[in-house]
């Protein structure tokens, strides 16, 4: 073989354009360090499956070898199995949403659902439009397949519907083709808040009036710790949307079932574009999961998982007012997210380093713009440590945080601004934001 | 939405380039047909799960939840188990490969892993060499991803050294970009024979000097009915194959779990891909795997298998020499698939439903090629139906195609070909080939 090529890689020159643009996501490095035990990791967004009772999947695991052994060993349907098509479309109709189990198709995760809409749709120098922050690793599918994010702004109840507006008006006088619109309305990922009712249908009208198709993603719409939020999207309007929804959240991640509603000539392609991909998603896992929804009270389930959420989002906005008092926060009403803002001169990026040495973890905000936005954010995640540990890791991140105010507290007291040299620039935040 | 675009899609304008090239397998209509009970089905690669004891797959299953139940049900890692990479190793050694679990990747099949590797390394109007005839989902995701396919001849040896050498030369000279080549060395699907030794080292040789990567499909290896085939090609060379291993065949499909060992460059960016498309392969079917591999006799089911495929393979054999005496077929000494000549004025795909109303099915030949060649052959397979079974539909597959063949000989007695009306010609095979 040939010795050329970059970093010793022979195939270097071999690969697509696209793959310049796949590289490893800061949550990715960050999934190492949350494993060490002693890490309180506010990182990850692993559900707590030990809220599954046991016997609730041994149950749907034995009724699958009994009563489907043979065909749930087997190859399936491209689409999905028809009867766990029929049962998502219950569990959609919790969220308002009336469908055809024909629009339905059955992915390996609505992650992959995401990536095989963008393949479906993503042209290089394409836009979609997202919210800003929007979920990492939707932004890794984007630029996977060569396309640009475009970040629209948002406040407590989501999505700003002018800023939306704008953001189209000024890709269009750009002569950007815009394919879509990326949107988590409810329990957003990361910022935790929810799209009002008021501006789903604006924002519906925007896209219908714009030929802008909108990807409502909702894994946390049913893990609400009050009152239910608003109905999906997809609700409103079927031509127009498609939606994906997730058991990882609702049963368990680790059988990666997902879904995709989609409008019928879409849905046709999808299934086209799953075959290709996977052949059929695992026959084995949709049928423990359809026995588990046939079987099991999987809504008093979701109940329990709504219970250990919102104790630990309660825990983390406690402690979040203990220690943090002076930064500010998201308050979300469900899912697994808050959004912290830091004062402007902090780099959570800059500073994880210190908070992984002082054993706690958390996702800088960078990771969910594609601009280099959110500098100054963070995401923590309260779904996987119990509430105890949730109290303490954000006081261990106070110390962090409250260590990097002193540190800059003091440079800004060292004289003027013109003494700073060069080398320390790059090791701290510059003093003149201090 | 705007009621423009194509059959009443009001998204027609907006899918990627890609997605034109993305259309329904052949193999994929038959799969309907198939599925009637009173079709003898010698058209789908479905394996024969049945005689996979059930009390293996149980205890896999009790020992998954006794022993890994939190971790089988949660997000892993995108490489895949470390614990089922190491036992993967241990699968590809039967085969003469040695390698490092570091460089191998799980995927949600094989299928996957060819997704991923076509996404890395395609960009429009590149070339993948393969053989003619080749495996028809992985011309799907070529084309998926506006590549071609070029075709290399066979023979009962497999891909023929000096066409390889002649397809390069003629691609290089007309300025193409050769990705990669695509091969099934041993008990090619569609066409059942196996790669020599010698031809093995020679294709590699050719690749090696070319700076070719080789991507090794190998789902049928240890499949054998006689002896050992020839070891894998990734055991004769690290550096220049891509390996890909499933455990649909071994084990079963309905779990999805499959594998890429890979050049150290590529496997890492593999597993940015793999994350991408679904941020992890199922924790759960990988474990259940795992504990399938740790705790029974694997080798012996192999052997099993093994088994039932041979007497299915004989049976085949022994049916098509009683009913088909004058057709040509080869001889697989392992797999799931016979390839059948007819003769040449014969068309299987336009044959096709005569002989579902005979209630047997087969997969025409055009569905192997990217080019619309194959027209008189078909894949027989019998990896599926009981060899009684298989014998029966042999003996009607033999009655269309003597019927067929009955036809043509009328109607080449009926008058010179002047006569043949237009709409004659479309109705049936042209008499001037009878």
């Amino acid at each position: 073989m040939s010795t050329q090529g970059n970093n010793f890689d022979p195939w270097y020159h071999h690969y697509a354009e696209r793959t310049s643009g796949l590289s490893a996501s800061e949550v990715r490095a960050l999934f190492a360090v949350a494993s060490r035990p002693e890490v309180v990791s506010l990182a990850g967004g692993m559900p707590y499956v030990s809220a599954l009772p046991t016997d609730l999947v041994t149950a749907a695991l034995e009724r699958t070898i009994q009563n489907q052994g043979a065909s749930a060993l087997q190859y399936g349907s491209g689409q999905g199995m028809p009867v766990l098509r029929e049962q998502i479309l219950d569990v959609m109709a919790l969220e308002g949403i009336r469908a055809s189990a024909d629009d339905v198709v059955v992915t390996t995760g609505s992650q992959h659902a995401l990536e095989l809409i963008a393949k479906l749709f993503l042209d290089p120098g394409d836009v979609v439009i997202a919210e800003g922050p929007s979920y990492v690793t939707a932004l890794v599918v984007f630029r996977s397949f060569q396309a640009e994010v475009d970040h629209v702004a948002m406040d407590d109840q989501g999505m700003i519907p002018e800023s939306l507006r704008e953001h189209i008006a000024a890709l269009r006088a750009a002569g950007r083709t815009i394919k879509f619109l990326y949107t988590i309305p409810t329990f957003q990922n990361p910022a935790g808040v929810t799209l009002s009712w008021q501006r789903r249908m604006e924002i519906l009208e925007i896209c219908r009036a714009n030929e802008i198709l909108v990807i409502e993603d909702n894994p946390y719409g049913l893990l609400y710790f009050d009152g239910p939020p608003p109905q999906a999207m997809r609700s409103l309007e079927e031509e127009g949307v498609v939606y994906l929804g997730t058991f990882s959240k609702t049963f368990a991640p680790g059988l990666r079932v997902g879904w995709a509603l989609a409008p019928h000539a879409i849905r046709e392609k999808l299934v086209l574009a799953n075959e290709a991909a996977v052949l059929s998603p695992s026959s084995f896992t949709q049928t423990v999961i359809s026995e588990y929804l046939g079987a099991a009270d999987w809504r008093g389930q979701i109940d329990t998982f709504r219970g250990v959420y919102r104790e630990r989002r309660d825990a983390m906005l406690t402690a979040l007012g203990e220690h943090l008092p002076k930064m500010t926060w998201t308050v979300p009403e469900g899912g697994f997210y808050v959004w912290l803002t830091l004062p402007d001169h902090l780099d959570s990026k800059a500073m994880l380093p210190r908070a992984v040495k002082e054993l706690v973890a958390y996702t800088p905000g960078t990771a969910f713009f594609s601009n280099g936005d959110g500098r100054n954010k963070m995401r923590l995640s309260f779904c996987y440590p119990t509430p105890d540990f949730i109290a303490e890791g954000v006081r261990r991140l106070s110390t962090v945080i409250n260590g990097e105010l002193d540190l800059l507290s003091t440079f800004s007291q060292t004289g003027p601004l013109q003494t700073v040299r060069e080398q320390e620039r790059y090791d701290s935040p510059p003093a003149n934001l201090a």
